[in-house]
């Protein structure tokens, strides 16, 4: 991956384009832990989806507030190619076990999606009435209902209310546009409070091409394998393969490093669709395939940090990055970090309490004692080898009160690495989980 | 173990003693999940410690409080037995090493215990300061050294202030007394907001005997092979091996099964001394060592579940029943919902967020989907083979809001059960977490 100086700053080799009237107010890819590469630009919100596709978002009263619950995904390219992640969850969601069981993952053509109804520990009438809008949405959009991709997210355990639905992707089919995208993404938002979207454009050996993306998730985030709902659209020409195995390293270096609550989804869904409309190739073992998988990474990352940053009640975020010689330890340990309640909320108390840190270590490697473990916070060497290192306290209080906090473990040995994105445990996370009803 | 029915209620076969002055306003085993043996009596807080003992309680400066922090605990029997148990944690805490180490756990002598400062990762340090400790405790109650067990609870990373320790062993020496088990347990309590200690008299075949503890916790509560700060003490005749055998089952049943936060402590100690002194002795497989099990079992078990409801921020607590046909994945589920910071929270607002649960246990239980899940809260079936069930919505809700909340799962195949107690999570556990300072 390139270095973290973007084109934003430094100009590219290639001529940067106009940016969008109104544009951002900041950057896209604007966190320090996801390197910008300089062949990448952003557009502006009102970009619009990538030569290709339509997108809709539409309000069919599943939301008690009214908001839009609908959205509808098409891409028009006569043959597109397409990857797919889910959750792992032993309870998957009916929508997760239809596009498993029923769909042409790697040619899909549209994406039905919806808030305020996940459709999980719905059992058989769960499955039928997935494949119900699975068919409506196929015959909407002129596609095969193997070829249309489901993706519910809301409450667990409610029935989907089909008709509903079924006017939904009716009027969701009536404003298909170009620039749906801002609509589509309000669509499957539940208690997000941020944009989760991207319009980028790529420059290519072959040319231009667009990447976009949507997304959502602020609870109930710790994916593996998978992630929450994100839909990635391409007008480049990736073969099917190419975008199976772009999706997959991608997928693993972003959203299954995040955790707001440790809390496997039963509906988590990743879809990446290439258009080829910009006539674009992006072939295996090439430069092209390289760079494109950059910018499809620094920008899988970046969501990744905005759906922590937006986790359920976070005011600060942290990357805690693990390094040893023992892959699992090493894995164990940053995930214990990222999911203890006592150091989310000592992070949300801007609270440099790293002997809870240790603690947190300790209890996910039992028997280890006594653990040579160092600790670091924002650079400054708290722990060494399992003991209290001298530092300067006033420094560590004021970098532990940073808006994103970098902690840095070391276990014995070398050659392992790894890091996970989280969010604090806030007074805000207890009040949204505990009056949220099913 | 028998039925709930217990000499409180029912007399028993035996006499029960004169009830203490001024007893306890209620019985200490009050649990409807604790079954009170018909042999145990509850004697009032004022009862003392059994034959052979004595406590104190002071302060010496190490809580900012000036409330109680060193306890020292003597037995004064010509040739104690023992059972000691401990956290498992990677980053053991220095006075758990010492015990480890140096103590001969089947012989202790004496406990010298402190709150304030856990004397965890804090290196070759910590240990030559939790030696010297050891050491002038040794001095001070004319035992050996080994014979001094150690335990610590209290901020990790701090070093331990040895000379305020010296004189606190000074001073809890010279005011060691058979009714000090009060001022001790305020010594060892943190976080706590509630009493939890207890002097029982139980009847066995050969006479009366006496059965007390004392115990702490209240935050990073999630126990393995050993638990939070617990000190019991019995004047009954116990070999060591069956003071072993009968700590390790009833540790197991009681808080091992327990959790706040699932964060396993540095410094988690529990510590079993017979004193012999009723003249009673408990024999290897006779009716009397079940009898002692019994009591032991029962008591173990309240004051988990007393370590559950005085968790930090806990307002209403849960039993989790997982059954099945698998022991790792019973276990899994248990510990998932038990720890989720969703279901804390609904455990918190009295919202049968029954969803969640199923969330819960899918994601411990990855790739098991379709799961055939069933969900019972307080006995209402609300879930059956990974499918909602109707039910009575205002007979959940009101079963969601009371104190304690029974949870069961079930999953598929039979002959593995297990058990976990846990807390919710509050507002006040943020507060209190996200305050507490280093």
């Amino acid at each position: 991956m390139s270095a973290r100086a973007s084109a934003r700053e430094q100009g590219g080799s290639a001529q940067p384009p106009t940016p969008a009237a109104g544009g951002p107010p900041q950057p896209f890819l604007r966190s320090r832990w996801v390197a910008a590469p300089a062949h990448v630009y952003e557009l502006g919100p009102a970009a619009g989806l990538p030569a290709g596709f339509r997108a809709a978002g539409v309000a069919c009263g599943i939301k008690p507030s009214g908001r839009e619950d609908v959205g509808l995904l098409v891409c028009d390219a006569r043959a597109p190619a397409s990857a797919a992640r889910f959750t792992a969850s032993g309870t998957l969601a009916a929508p997760v076990l239809v596009c498993q069981e029923r769909c042409r993952l790697h040619a899909l053509r549209a994406v039905l999606a919806n808030s305020g109804c996940a459709n999980a520990a719905t059992g058989a009438r769960g499955l039928d009435d997935a494949a119900k809008t699975q068919g409506a949405a196929a015959i909407a959009v002129g596609a095969d209902a193997a070829e249309v991709a489901l993706a519910s997210t809301g409450a667990i355990s409610h029935h989907l209310p089909v008709q509903a639905m079924l006017q939904g992707i009716l009027a969701a089919r009536a404003q298909l546009r170009a620039d749906g995208d801002g609509d589509f993404q309000r669509a499957i938002h539940t208690t997000d409070s941020s944009e989760k979207r991207a319009n980028l454009e790529l420059a290519l050996s072959g040319g231009r091409v667009r990447l976009s993306a949507q997304c959502k998730g602020a609870g109930m985030i710790s994916p593996r394998f998978a992630t929450m709902l994100c839909f990635i659209e391409t007008d480049a020409a990736l073969a099917a393969e190419t975008a199976e195995l772009l999706l997959g390293v991608c997928v693993q270096r972003s959203f299954e490093r995040a955790t707001v609550d440790g809390q496997l989804s039963t509906n988590d869904t990743v879809i990446l669709i290439s258009s080829g409309a910009a006539g674009v190739g992006v072939e295996p073992h090439s430069e092209d395939e390289l760079r494109f998988g950059e910018a499809l990474d620094a920008l899988l990352r970046q969501l990744a940090i905005m759906l922590v940053a937006d986790g359920e009640g976070a005011g600060r975020i942290a990357r805690v990055v693990a390094r040893g010689g023992h892959e699992p330890s090493v894995e164990s340990a940053a995930r214990a970090v990222a999911n203890s309640p006592l150091d989310k909320c000592a992070l949300h108390g801007g609270d440099p309490n790293w002997g809870r840190i240790a603690q947190a270590v300790g209890g996910a490697l039992p028997g280890t004692a006594p653990l040579a473990l160092d600790i670091a916070i924002e650079g400054i060497r708290v722990c060494g080898a399992g003991t209290a290192i001298d530092h300067d306290e006033d420094a560590l209080r004021a970098a532990a009160q940073r808006d994103e906090v970098e902690l840095e473990l070391g276990l014995p040995g070398e050659g392992a690495e790894t890091e996970v994105f989280f969010s604090d445990l806030s007074h805000e996370y207890v009040r949204i989980n505990a009056e949220y009803t099913t």
